[in-house]
């Protein structure tokens, strides 16, 4: 039996990513966030989802870029601790020992512990009422080869995944394939 | 070692939902997207990418509605053939077996066999490129008590959760629960 329930995020599971920001002076800062994901294909664009209070928010806004930093499961504390504490108060990379690397074609660092990061430009800038959506447009990205295979192919079973279930509010580890169907006829076998 | 590689969509991991579509006349259509994700808290609302070719466009367009419908691994099948068949040419109900339920606020139909269902209104469209980003205001939601507490909490042990991973192609069960570390004072342990 369903039930109705008050209107809530119940989209499960979300991306947690490390989204890093600089602003035109002074230190770069990290933000977990849940609020991520996909928004286009051609070209690679992601949509991030800012409060306007935080920190990262007034420094996206001062450079016009960001990177989108993909954790994995050994560095989930250091993820955790990027959520809650404010790169107002604290230097984060210093907080949490994660190492900024620079990145090449946008201000914000690279986290060299996250084994894929993604380079974005700010194309659309969108406010929805808590929450502002940034729409990055992503120019290049980064993989670590300890999580690909010899073709340079992402393999999942090198890559500690982490997803994030809202309203649940647990981190999970990304769990064993269940295919990949391939019904390219459009039919169910 | 990191290896820069051509600008790609490799946010690991996205979810996968169904969403539900239906014009002012004629069959509700079901497609399967991985871009979305949660874009707002306060209203809460979702962002969903879709290409202007596909059906669902213009059924969304015409009634400026959507219900995101999240499924569980025992339907994979079915949200395969739903990112794959065309509502042009098939009624992707009768296609899969999934079973349309009537909404509370909006005119396309909920998917009965997805544990959770998010009704939502069309507030802001942006065409990206190849897709255009939707955004919807959820404005109720429905969850089946077989994944919930006696509390009415999800339980992630009663839900067979699935999430996608661009790039690599894999649907993926949601795994082990890796903790919330709650560091509410920002600090490391």
């Amino acid at each position: 039996m369903k039930k109705e329930v008050k209107a809530t995020t119940d989209l499960i599971p979300t991306p947690v990513v490390l989204v890093t920001t600089q602003g035109a002076d002074g230190p770069p800062n990290i933000i977990t966030l849940a609020w991520a994901g996909v928004v286009n294909s051609e070209p690679p664009m992601v949509g991030i989802g800012i409060r306007p209070g935080r920190h990262s928010y007034g420094l996206l806004m001062e450079t016009r870029a960001f990177c989108v930093n993909i954790p994995h499961a050994g560095i989930i504390k250091a993820v955790d601790v990027c959520g809650v504490a404010s790169g107002r108060d604290v230097d984060k990379f210093a907080l949490t020992g994660l190492t900024p690397e620079a990145a090449s074609r946008v201000k914000p660092p690279l986290i060299k512990e996250c084994p894929i990061n993604l380079e974005c430009r700010l194309v659309h800038t969108l406010a929805l009422g808590s929450h502002t959506l940034f729409v990055g447009e992503i120019l290049t990205a980064h993989r670590d080869e300890a999580v690909l295979d010899e073709k340079g192919r992402i393999t999942m079973e090198k890559f500690a995944a982490l997803a994030y279930c809202p309203g649940v509010h647990d981190y999970r580890a990304i769990g064993e394939k269940l295919g990949r169907y391939g019904f390219s006829k459009g039919k169910m076998a």
